[in-house]
């Protein structure tokens, strides 16, 4: 049994049991937060921030958060609202791509997504409260320091115009045109790689900025690797295993890593940018589960 | 010529002039943040988060935080981030609110709706990215300490699920029901008055909290009182003046108070609203301005 970290402390546990400490110190945070939501507001507006939060994932941005803060020997609590927000930005981001004008998905993660549950005007009410939440959660439960307020900017940045916002809006602009590779790159580094290097910058930052820059290079890396995966399963996937309609990069035209590298030059890229990602961590003591973590998203079938 | 503060000192300035100072100090920190948008960024999302901000508003919002933190000799320059980030608050509300799953109105303030112009991604798009650079823009020109930390938490939190976008959410689900007084107050004070209490909340926590209650009932009776304005107006108004399609509440059978009071009945509960909220400010020194655009705010035709 390999060695791990939590809390500082080094102690024998296995990758299963790590990833479920994480998520576990995540999911009580979350249901408090969620049981202890205003009683005046609207009870439905509500129940669609849950229903879309809840919706399955496998909360990889607030164990990645968390993880690294463990790893950095920091206070994993100190970075749960941050755990939190971030998995609210990436909440409302896909509650408002699957809207009939983005998207249009019905289905994710193997439910109806949020906007065919709830009704169009829902989805982008509740997704505009979950990217306000976000912040609310980060001010409300974090201390007023310059520490937090470092990484609140970091998340406002990542998450933005000029981050994942960005990458949302090249996705549109690209479809169905002859964009290259050095688009295709402009794409996921916005869209995918910005999400994931914010968890790590900010615990980063909250571990007073260790590593700052390796994290940077593995978490641009391992988000390049991810958007890749993703279009790999979206060609090999069925719906039940992805939980979304396969094929619908291909029908409408996208720009992916497969339309320019084939399936298999996509495939050799993965694991070009996981040997990136995983280079980039070698220098960071205690690393093993986060590297384990990337070699799952790398392998990973849904 | 009345009296007026600015900046601490008492100079003679009529309205109008008092007005002109507060819009110029807030347009030029506009242009100057717009000039310095992140290059990397798409021209695309900047020019449709430029357009959906500067579509010939009043600013009420900025110039109320701007003028309140003057009214209370505060350093009106510190509020300037504030003024901006309510700002971007007020226009993503109303992007999101114009479009078809919502409001569906094609025309605002006598332009094109933003999804009107810009197709109904963009439209989506561009309201996400302003409400996230609202917090990106407190926290990259405002100084990380104490005060600023707990005026952005009041952003947060008077714009959020359980503030304006609770009024949004009650909106829609008093649409063609048969509310009563009660419920239309539920929906104005969220839906309106949140987000014009913040402003001045805000001013007063950079102020060290003068006068905190006092603004607080004088910003909900002033968002009452807006929000009958508009319905008046919706029923009296034509498309040129108020810049919008007209009698559209009453076809789409939403919760006014017209509806609930008859056009005479509004009438009076606006006069009654605006009287509480200028009683509210009789305490607090140097308030001329501020009753003088409660006035004009309460005897607008557009």
């Amino acid at each position: 049994m390999q060695s791990y970290v939590l809390n500082g402390e080094r102690v024998a546990m296995d990758y299963d049991a790590q990833y479920g400490k994480y998520l576990k110190l995540f999911e009580e945070e979350l249901n408090q937060v969620f049981s202890s939501l205003n009683k005046d507001a609207p009870q439905l507006i509500k129940d669609v921030m849950i229903y879309a939060v809840n919706g399955g994932g496998k909360r990889i941005r607030p164990v990645l958060c968390l993880a690294t803060v463990d790893m950095l020997k920091g206070d994993v609590k100190s970075a749960l609202p941050f755990a939190l927000a971030l998995e609210f930005i990436h909440s409302y981001s896909l509650v408002h791509d699957d809207l009939p004008a983005m998207d249009n998905d019905d289905f994710r993660r193997g439910k109806f997504s949020t906007h065919k549950k709830f009704g169009e005007a829902f989805g982008i009410l509740a997704g505009d409260a979950l990217l306000n939440f976000a912040f609310e959660i980060c001010l409300s439960y974090s201390e007023p320091n310059e520490k937090n307020w470092h990484a609140m900017k970091i998340l406002a940045e990542y998450a933005g115009y000029s981050g994942m916002i960005a990458g949302q809006a090249l996705d549109l602009l690209f479809q169905g045109s002859n964009a290259d590779e050095k688009a295709l790159y402009s794409v996921y580094y916005n869209k995918t790689s910005k999400l994931l290097m914010a968890p790590l910058l900010i615990a980063s930052v909250l571990c007073g900025g260790k590593y700052f820059e390796e994290l940077k290079n593995f978490g641009y890396n391992l988000g390049i690797m991810f958007q890749i995966t993703d279009d790999i399963l979206d060609v090999e996937g069925s719906l039940s295993s992805i939980g979304k309609t396969p094929n619908k990069d291909e029908k409408e035209d996208k720009l992916t890593s497969v339309k320019i590298f084939g399936i298999k030059g996509a495939k050799l890229k993965a694991k070009e940018h996981y040997k990136k990602a995983t280079d980039a961590l070698e220098n960071i003591p205690n690393n093993t589960f986060i590297l384990k973590l990337t070699e799952k998203i790398c392998a990973r079938k849904s």
